[in-house]
């Protein structure tokens, strides 16, 4: 088996910090190759966009920040994604561009084509082998969201919003279903656990 | 006469400093309402990126740095031509994305194709209606650089690669005649004058 790119996604307050651990101790469980990594970020010069994007004085409009989010996805992929999986190390980004289709997108309008415009630019044919959907209701993920943590620009956004960024992540999904599993984060945590374990010993061909 | 978007361009060492006073001037005697901007820089957010660029520590690969590109460019766009132009204003840049075919394209490889795709996703139908192409041979160019300044990463480059760049600025021009003038800068200065203030008063239909 090549090494797999494997993306985890969803909306803020699913539960995303949390079910990394678990698919953390998934790969350490059967000393499997692993490299995690994290969108926007995951590389010195992510990490800087990510702070011009945080910074509202820049005034990044949505074009042009959807043209920074793949700046810094190719960035990503040249310099960690793709030697990591050259050299049969599996990837786990912790966001990929299901989120711009997602946020930019279906939150903020930017068309759907042409973000798969960019996505073709930068990726070429590469895909994730599997993502691994988080969704939560949102009256969840909103109640989890203001707990948890400061509200930064992103997350100053309203329940509207929220609602059209998870119907695109539910779409691309649906409309996908060998490369997504769709995990109802809406349960018990051990639940949780066990339908991601289940889903990567399915796709490695693991007995679970 | 609609506000107009001209642009100077040329590789580094055929005198743009020195011609945009010239430009300047001529917009001060005809009392003509114009606004100077330049990239990549124009805008905060510009300015910042062009600082991430220069930066060796952040490795932005060629793809990287030509997404980067057209994310300053989309933003000095939105924030800054675009505005001016709708308030009457000419604009005048010194360097657009011509600069981003020759140098990203001609000189270090980016396929031309890939960089119109993205000239289309974010200018849309928008071309400068006029381009002042500043020519010059290329041991004039290598050895006004030479004098002038400190070498910066991209002024490191080789002949060869000043010699593809300025090949690509020729053929754009060559193709679009009506939106390029090519100004022949290896002439006394006084001449080169005469020929970009001839250019405007023709563009501007105004007695030279």
């Amino acid at each position: 088996m090549q090494a797999q790119f494997i993306t985890l996604d969803g909306i803020d307050g699913a539960g995303k910090s949390t079910n990394l651990q678990v698919i953390r101790n998934w790969f350490a469980t059967h000393n499997l190759p692993v490299y995690f990594t994290r969108e926007p970020g995951g590389t010195m010069l992510g990490e800087a966009l990510r702070d011009i994007l945080l910074n509202p004085a820049t005034r990044a409009g949505l074009r042009t920040e959807t043209l920074l989010m793949f700046a810094a996805r190719q960035q990503h992929l040249d310099e960690i994604i793709l030697p990591k999986l050259e050299a049969g190390i599996h990837v786990v980004s912790d966001r990929f561009t299901d989120a711009t289709f997602a946020y930019q997108g279906g939150g903020r309008g930017v068309p759907l084509p042409d973000i798969e415009i960019l996505e073709n630019w930068v990726q070429g044919n590469l895909r994730p082998n599997l993502t691994l959907l988080l969704d939560v209701p949102l009256e969840v993920s909103m109640s989890r969201i203001s707990q948890a943590r400061e509200k930064d620009r992103f997350e100053q956004e309203q329940a509207e919003f929220f609602t059209r960024v998870r119907e695109v992540y539910l779409k691309r999904a649906a409309s996908s279903p060998e490369h997504y599993a769709i995990i109802d984060s809406n349960r018990p945590l051990e639940h949780v656990r066990q339908n991601i374990e289940n889903t990567l010993a399915r796709h490695f061909g693991i007995a679970a």
